[in-house]
């Protein structure tokens, strides 16, 4: 018999069932409705019928770019228009006097946690100016904050990769250093080389054995073909359920017509799409995606950088502002959005044993709601945040003794 | 000199002055930045340089609706696109089975207290089916929570007027027992009738010498009409500065040059508009229609009920979203988020001596930013709240003294 270190009684599934959960060695040993014998067990904490969710999946963010933690940097107005190329360089002047991203990351990661965040897949800004610094500095931060959230890294071309001299070797050097994925970023509208950018990054996975998560801001019928391109890559590799386009505004700019023949290749080839519902921006059609088979899932992307200024980090307010902006209102739609925080993004990033289920990771977050519904429309702030089985965090703070 | 009742030491004003303000008989009596001679003073609270906020105003509620309080309400999908008839029908049978409003209006009232609105515009229904019944109970839900918020009360026709007999007296009754403003609803889309429903709803106003609040749903063309009626009549009465029209989600769906046009009309005439910036509609361009002149202000309108199961209430994630959806990213469109919710609401509904300003109520809040920008996109949940001078919320809950 394995021994419990925790044993949760009274927890309230997602299913609505009543549980004891039995925690061991980070893992759920068990989940029952009626009292279970246990060897020793550890501590007994009495969940009263509060709802329990998985650790909520942050399926894309940025820990490089991120200011809290740092001065207030106030946003500069577009000179014309959005311009992928001019942020950028905005970007590197705000970065320029930022404080380190030990300093930052650390912040911000404390934040999503605070939320209920125990998985997260970021973005790490690679070129030939900041080389692999960035890189280095979020490696370290994953590594300090494990015991927390564990963290996927993308090498992520924000300069480009064909424009950007240099960049090709280094997201290369920095998947054989450890980077779980590489990135890619509008290879019309940033580097004008469809094929060339391509190459790059699918050689790289090929070669490497790693993921691949695209940023595609092109829109209409241009990012329609970009999709096209890279469903057909990925499905001629075999890379099904291994690569993830990002942003894909384009699927939200064009008839449905064209979003169902699109989601027919992405769901064929095994491409997931990743949305935040983006402000002012056309967004992927949710529902439409999702019945043609493809795993729509969620993540924050920016939080209060120099591309964005809003963000609080919280899943449940990503879930709901998805829902929100695609008009969902039924239940069966409020958990459609649910799962694009939980389950679906656990799948896109190849999560193993997610959820609370017996023999995965203990992972989860202790919530007054009545159900995953009210959940996403309420999001209530007291939460208690278990990762492997410990307290991590509690009504917005960070658990300190939970740090090894 | 003026009995002192209370002088908050240390806040830090939205200008960024750190200031003494000294409160009697519930208004603010003095603001200096150097301690001033006062007579006695019956407690002195230091704020510690936390950010003080004007009290936020919600300027389009619906306290009759929510199902907070109540039993989760699922939401039905629509049978074919949005029809406000249909969802008018769905309500009705949501509503049967509900809990008194007296009920659901105070646990409302109390979430949106507790996010520190201390003023609001509550539209009520209004019909031959409910006569007068949901009005009564607002009144008394507004009487009973006085001493927290203070609540303007529009007699609101959701079933129509032209289409709805009896609906246009009752509106009448409505206004002459207390309601603040008389409503309408889509001449065109709902009552197939604009000049008739027009004609009642000046007429009301006209003759009992109260504001209009207009609900506009149609769209496109259609839309622009009926607010340039609106306009036009507005003008021809002089009832500049007392007429909103909601929502105008037309002014979102035509070209920029029509609504430029519109823009212009709406400016001259004094005519409002409110948006809450809703879900996945179109909704006014609100720079463009603010650089004509127009006042565009805010509410968070429907909050978990029949139509929309989102909301918390919190004016400020008001801002937040309206602001998001809008592409807000400098400091300056920021500040225009935050002036909705505040002092452009409060010009709307005809508040005088708004703001945190000598003579004016002691209506605040008090919470961790450092600046309104940092308020609307962090929306840090620990605030206290106070009306005339007492305190009546503190960390999301309601200070149950300071009901008398």
């Amino acid at each position: 018999m394995t021994a419990i270190d925790t044993l949760f009684r009274n927890a309230r599934l997602t299913d609505g069932r009543v549980v004891d959960i039995a925690v061991g060695d980070g893992d759920i040993v068990s989940i029952a409705a009626t009292p279970q014998a246990h060897g020793a067990v550890g501590e007994t904490r009495d969940l009263g019928q509060r709802l329990v969710l998985p650790g909520l999946v942050d399926g894309h963010i940025h820990l490089d770019k991120g200011f809290i933690g740092d001065e207030w940097k106030p946003h500069r107005p577009c000179t014309a228009g959005f311009s992928v190329r001019e942020r950028v360089r905005f970007e590197k002047e705000a970065l320029a006097g930022a404080r380190p991203i030990a300093v930052r990351a650390a912040a911000l990661i404390d934040l999503c946690v605070a939320h209920g965040t125990t998985q997260m897949r970021s973005h790490v800004d690679i070129d030939a100016q900041v080389g692999l610094r960035n890189f280095e500095q979020v490696v370290a931060a994953r590594d300090d904050h494990r015991d927390k959230v564990s963290v996927q890294i993308v090498a992520f071309p924000q300069s480009g990769i064909v424009t950007s001299p240099g960049t090709a070797e280094l997201l290369d050097e920095a998947v054989r250093a450890g980077a779980d994925l590489v990135g890619g970023l509008d290879p019309a509208g940033h580097d004008a080389d469809i094929d060339g950018h391509l190459d790059a990054i699918f050689g790289i996975a090929d070669r490497r054995g790693v993921g691949i998560d695209i940023h595609l801001h092109d829109g209409g019928q241009l990012g329609i073909f970009e999709i096209e391109q890279i469903a057909r890559r990925t499905k001629a590799l075999g890379h099904g359920g291994k690569v993830t386009i990002s942003h894909a505004y384009a699927l939200g700019e064009v008839p449905r017509d064209i979003v169902q023949r699109t989601a027919h290749l992405l769901a064929e080839a095994g491409v997931a799409i990743l949305t935040n519902a983006p402000g002012a921006h056309a967004f992927p059609p949710v529902l439409l995606l999702r019945q043609a088979g493809v795993n729509v899932f969620a993540g924050n992307d920016n939080i209060r950088d120099s591309w964005w200024p809003y963000g609080d980090g919280d899943l449940l307010e990503r879930a709901m502002i998805i829902g929100y902006r695609s008009g969902f209102s039924t239940d069966s739609e409020l958990a459609t959005a649910f799962d694009m925080v939980t389950a679906d993004a656990a799948r896109a990033l190849g999560l193993a044993g997610y959820g609370v289920v017996e023999g995965g990771p203990a992972d989860f977050v202790v919530l007054d709601a009545r159900h995953v519904q009210e959940a996403v429309v309420a999001r209530p702030k007291p939460r208690d945040v278990y990762k492997r089985g410990r307290l991590v965090a509690r009504n917005g703070a960070i658990v300190t003794a939970a740090r090894k």
